[in-house]
Formats: structure tokens, C-alpha cells, sequence
């Protein structure tokens, strides 16, 4: 089984909005083991919407709509759908007057043009939406001699959601031949793509029936595996087997192994451990921090943290001697060393983190150039330094720099 | 003249990927007065691929494919094309020559396959590609007797902007008629959409030339206005226009003429008055001195700061009394002001800014829910303190934060 989804709206062909809707839809569709093939966002235009529905009757299974669907006179999808396959459009009583109950609990007249929310596809079943007016609509048939599934939801991502958890998704599976989706996420840091499939390639190639998707994030590679069997357990063994494999070839290097991001498994390790951490960052200007306290529940195991960016707070907040700064330069191996060791010292955590390097684009020197960054752990074991050379931009390399020290501390805990 | 936009890989089908190029592209368009009417993803599918090319060339007079022009048996875009116009490929000569030099500078052996980038589309230009192997292409003519203008250009978006920019723009310009349009973005902060539209509602209807666009983010609205004139000085006056009477509506809650984010308009209003600033930040954990740093050249006006998450840490790096936190509470309005004090006094800056409040999801209670933060500017002129009650989850509210604390900072330097 196929599917496509057609977003809706003219906002969504503006260069400032963008559909996000079809990422989550094609994940659940995915889950129910039918493949996208086609995706399109349409403007608030009733010919080309109809157009664009022949083509995805023709074309796919399962077509879902998102969005069309409000009071206004720029919301076609009902009428184009209708249109596409030949059906009348019926205003559903019941809908109706749930409509102008809502109106009127919230003691708001009901303008006219909201009525069209009730226009039902003839023969389509309805699907109640918990967080919006706008009800999703089901269509099941043969059209055209071909058996159908079409499915009309509300564009706004949490209505879109919630219908398609409460409406949609046991409708489908019903429906559908059974098959079961399993998936894994393995993450892997600070190596590069091509470092990362020269080793494990000649792994997943001997799993044909796993599909395996590698991407590439800042300091980080993502394997996806995918696969479909009868059974639920038969799906998760086949992609396990493969992803432990992988696992065993790339060994620590591997951080994740359910897609939870590197603050997160960082935190874990830390609240395994009963250890706190600290941060001193100069050239990162706070991200790591804010990395590190995005984790809810980061304060049972994050003390705190000096911003430094001038010469005088990386001695008054982390203790950094002003001859050290003078004599080496504050970006160092010298100062990120006393970074990490003056804030491990000022906070009492049981781990101290120093950054110290050249975000860019300007403040580079032939002999530190922009995106050379050191980074340093300190705890009660010594303290470790390590140099990079991060290619990028600014945000790119404040990004590496963070990645590679949360990097090193995960190493040091495990 | 309309366009639209086709998508080309599998990738884009997963729920891992998106496909961001049609955002650059449709603003690239639009500044030429092409509107785009359509768009599409397919994946590497040439029964797929042709048919989506048909149907594009049969709605719109400008078809632009990304994607898909690579060395690989997945790369189809070109072959879909030429099948689509029953058009015939041709293996460029010039093209493998390259493509064969550059392999040999690198001492590379060129793998057979690679060969396939020099396939041109039967009387396509050649659009050279500084950042890669795979030229564009440009086709131009009456196809079923419609003019038409295809354009390919490759996937990765350094190498699709620089071909745009290098190889297009300029054609296209010379192509279309002559229709200059102007843009204008204001940005306003701390105030809902629909209190904004309400206000700015009765000014933009004036002017049905100018299409403005209202959109919403965390604790920040933006207004677009555009337009299309003969001359680009009528466009720009037009724009002006309806921005400046904006303007005098909304007044100082306007921050930013030309679209720049509320830290940098802070950065420009600091250094114009030969200020600095200083951040204590509790429940916004770094996000705040984050995004002060993600401006180049911050150094100049940013000392730097202390993210104090321990009530330890908010006494020694920050000198909040002890006793000030037993009594009140680390979320309270004295204690906001004495971090705002404190690190002013610490960092010697000339602004301090203290945030401190409850991020959630958990950690609220009836008297201090989640949502709750107050924020505090100490300066010669003394201590500013305001209290929120932010929507949304911890990602939000953070962001709703840090954008409260620069307004006030923007609002002190006006």
C-alpha cells in the first residue's frame, strides 16, 4: 500500500512557511507500513485542488489532505474534494448544531460562513476533532474501479495530531494487511559520514529486508533502521540484530541507542553516577549550558555555569590567573584546562567543563584560526584537553564544540 | 508568470528530511514577481518522475526540479525530464571533460557511473557549478504549444543557491517582463497576533497593492509587506509607506525595521551607546547569554555571565543573600532583581540582567506554576522588575523569557 499527502493553504507557497505536517503523517503511515510517494502543498485555489486531487486518486492508495478545512472562504479542500471524485457536498445536522453549541457556550455569535464546516462529502464518515471546529472527514470506496482511502484533516499540527491518533490510525490498521514496522536509532559521535558507513555498510548490506538510512547532523551521524514483518517480535529481532551489530563494530562510539539526543544520555550517566557538572564557556556563549538544562529534571545533576567572553570575568568567575591569559592567550590548551578546573572548583561539582576557541567570522589569526577550539573536562581523576579544527560557520562550530565536550564527558562516565 | 517547484529524492519522503531549497527558491521567485503556485516532492522513481513533469508542465510556465542530478542509478531527474518532453539525452563532451579533470586533480579514479552527469537534455543550456560535479540545466521553448522555462538544479543547497545566483537569476530577469517588487519586515515584540492585526488591521486594507503576511513566533510577531511596481523606487516607496504608518501605530513596540532578531537590534542599541551587559539566568540556563553570543562580534558589548541553577551558585557567583532565597523563594521578584544586581556589580557592565522562573514541566505549584518567571534590569538608573505568566511548554517559555529580558533591555536603551 502507497499513500501521498497534500498539504493546503497559500501561506504554505510563501518563503516564510514551510508543511511539517507530512513529516509527522508520513512517520504514522510509515509505523502502518505504507510508504509516501508523493507529497504537494497546494494553494487556497479551487481548480488547482481539484486537479491535484485526480492526480492522487490516480496515483496512491491513501491520500490525506491537511488543512482546507475552516470557516473562511479560502478553504476549498471539502469542496475540491467533492468536486475530484464526482459527490455532493451535505451539511451534517449534527455537526451543525455541535457548531453552534460551541458558539454559544462560549457566548460568541456564530458568523454565517462557519455553517460550511458542516459540509460533509457524501458518503464520508466523520471524525471528531477534540481541539478545533473543523471535523476530519474519512472516504472509503472504489473510485474510478480503483479501491480508495482518503482522509481530510485540519491543518493546525496539534488538531491534525490528535485527529489522526483518535480517529485515524486504528481505522487504518483495520483496513490494512498486517504488517508491523520495527524501527532503531543509533547515534554516533563525532566522527564523520563516510568514516561512519565505510565501517558499518558492509553490516547493514547483509540485511536487505532492513532499510537503513544514515544522516548527517553536526558532530553527530544517525542510523535509522527500518524493517516490516508479521509479527511485532520477528520486526524488533531483525532490526535489533542488525543495530547490534553495527553497535558491536562502532562500539563506544556509539552514544545513543533509542534516537535520545547526547544532553540527554550525557544526564542519564550523570544521575546514574549520583555526579554533578559545571561549565565554563567562552566562545560557546551559553549553548552548552542551554543544551544541558533543555533536559527537564537537568538541575538534580547541573550546578551551573560562567558565561566568560571577557578576559577579566574568565579570572574573577573561574579563576583563570591573568598571567595564564596573558602568557598563552585565552584561547589555549592553558586556559581551558584552568576553565574547566577553576568552575569544578567555584561550583563543587564533581565534573567541570571549559570551551575556549574562535566561533568567527572575525578574531582569527594564522596561528588560531577561525573554528580552532579547545575543549577540557577536569574531575577528580585529572583533567583531559582536546584541540579541534571545526570547519562552518559560527553556529556550526559553536555546535561542534559543544557536541565534542559533551562528548568527552560522556566518555569519561562510561 | 507563475512557477512551481519539484522536489526530487526519496529521502525527502521519509519522516526524516524536508525539503527546505523550495523556501529559497519561492522567495528567489517572488523578488523576480513569479509567484509560486505548486509544490511537490517525488522520489527516485522514474514512472513517478515523468508524470509529475508532465503534469508540472501542463499548470505552470516555470517548472524548477532540485534534486536528483547526481552520479547515481537514483539520480533520474534528467532522464524524467527528456522522457517527459520526448526529448532525447546527450552526453556532453565539454561536461565529461571536466568532470574527468577534476577527478584527476584529486588523483581520483572518475568511477564509470559519474559519466551520467554529462547527459544533457536535447537543447538545454549548461548551468556551470562551481560547488560540485552535476551542472544545471536550462530549457526554454513551446512544449504542447506553451512557452515554457525548465530549470534543474542540484539537491545540496550550497550548490543550488550558488548555481541560482550565478546561472539563473540574471536569465530569468532578462525573460520575464519587467515587474520590480520590494519587501519590507517590521518586527514587534511581547504582543499577541491578534491584538497586533487588530491594531495594524485598518492600515494595511488601505493599501490592497501591498500584500502583507502576519506571522507569529514565541514573544514576536512579523508583519511583511510586499509589493510589485514598474520601477523599483515606486515599489519601495509603496512598502514604505504602509510600513511607516504601521510604525506610527505600534511605535516603540516595533523593534526591528528590516527584519533583524531582537538580540542583534539589542547588540546595535548597546553599542551605539557605548554600553554593556551582563546576564544571571536561572530557568533560561544559557539560552539567554546563547543568543546574545550568537551575534558576531557580541565580544564588544557582552562581559558574559553566570547560569546559576543551584540556589548555591545564585549566592556565590551572582550575590544573591542567602536569606533573600530562604525567604522569598529562588522565583521571586527580589530575587530576580538581585541577580540583575549582582552580576551588574560582578561583571562591572553597565546592564545586569537577572531571569529566574519555572521552566517545567515539572517543578510548579499552585502559588508558582509552571510558566512563571521574572525578569529584571539593574542599571545606574536602578532596578526594573516584570513578572509573566508564559504559555506553552519549557522550549517556549524559555524562548518567551529571554525575549522579555532583551525588550526590557531595548526598551531602557531607546
Amino acid at each position: 500500500m502507497n499513500a501521498e499527502i497534500i498539504a493546503v493553504g497559500s501561506e504554505l507557497l510563501t518563503p516564510y512557511r514551510i508543511d511539517t505536517n507530512s513529516l509527522y503523517l508520513t512517520e504514522q503511515l510509515n509505523l502502518l507500513g505504507v510508504e509516501v510517494i508523493f507529497k504537494s502543498v497546494v494553494g487556497d485555489d479551487l481548480r488547482q485542488l481539484v486537479r491535484a486531487a485526480q492526480h492522487a486518486f490516480l496515483r496512491s492508495d491513501i491520500v490525506v489532505f491537511s488543512g482546507g478545512l475552516g470557516p473562511t472562504e479560502d478553504d476549498l479542500t471539502r469542496e475540491a474534494v467533492a468536486k475530484a471524485l464526482g459527490l455532493e457536498l451535505e451539511r451534517d445536522g449534527e455537526i451543525l448544531a455541535a457548531l453552534e453549541q460551541r458558539f454559544a457556550a462560549r457566548k460568541w455569535k456564530m458568523a454565517a460562513n462557519n455553517a460550511k464546516q458542516a459540509d460533509v462529502v457524501s458518503g464520508a464518515i466523520i471524525l471528531s476533532n477534540p481541539n478545533g471546529t473543523a471535523p476530519g472527514q474519512w472516504l472509503t470506496g472504489a473510485f474510478d474501479g480503483r479501491e480508495r482511502i482518503i482522509i481530510l484533516l485540519p491543518g493546525p499540527p496539534h488538531e491534525l495530531k490528535a485527529l489522526f491518533e483518535g480517529e485515524c490510525r486504528e481505522r487504518l490498521r483495520a483496513t490494512l494487511p498486517p504488517a508491523v514496522i520495527a524501527t532503531r536509532v543509533l547515534k554516533v559521535a563525532m566522527l564523520g559520514e563516510s568514516q561512519v558507513d565505510a565501517r558499518v555498510s558492509p553490516i547493514y548490506k547483509r540485511y536487505p529486508d532492513v532499510q537503513t538510512t544514515i544522516l548527517a547532523a553536526p558532530g553527530e551521524i544517525q542510523l535509522h533502521f527500518k524493517t516490516r514483518a508479521e509479527t511485532s517480535e520477528a520486526a524488533q529481532q531483525r532490526v535489533d540484530e542488525v543495530a547490534g551489530a553495527v553497535e558491536d563494530e562502532l562500539d563506544d562510539l556509539v552514544f545513543s541507542r533509542n534516537g535520545e539526543p547526547l544532553e540527554q544520555i550525557v544526564g542519564y550517566y550523570l544521575q546514574m553516577r549520583n555526579a554533578t557538572v559545571s561549565v565554563a564557556e567562552s566562545c560557546t556563549g551559553g549553548l552548552l549550558a542551554e543544551r544541558i538544562t533543555s533536559i527537564s529534571g537537568s538541575s538534580r545533576y547541573f550546578v551551573g555555569g560562567a558565561v566568560v567572553y571577557s578576559n577579566e570575568l574568565k579570572t574573577e568567575l573561574a579563576g583563570v590567573p591573568a598571567a595564564m591569559i596573558e602568557k598563552h592567550g585565552a584561547v589555549s590548551p592553558e586556559v581551558a584546562a584552568a576553565l574547566a578546573e577553576g568552575i569544578r572548583y567555584r561550583c563543587e561539582s564533581t565534573f567541570g567543563i571549559g570551551i575556549t576557541g574562535v566561533a568567527g567570522p572575525t578574531g582569527g589569526s594564522p596561528e588560531k584560526p577561525v573554528g580552532l577550539v579547545f575543549h577540557s573536562v577536569a574531575s577528580n581523576s585529572g583533567t583531559e584537553v582536546a584541540e579541534r579544527q571545526f570547519p562552518g560557520d559560527r553556529k556550526l562550530i559553536r555546535r561542534f564544540a559543544t557536541q565534542m565536550a559533551l562528548d568527552m564527558v560522556r566518555r569519561k562516565l562510561m
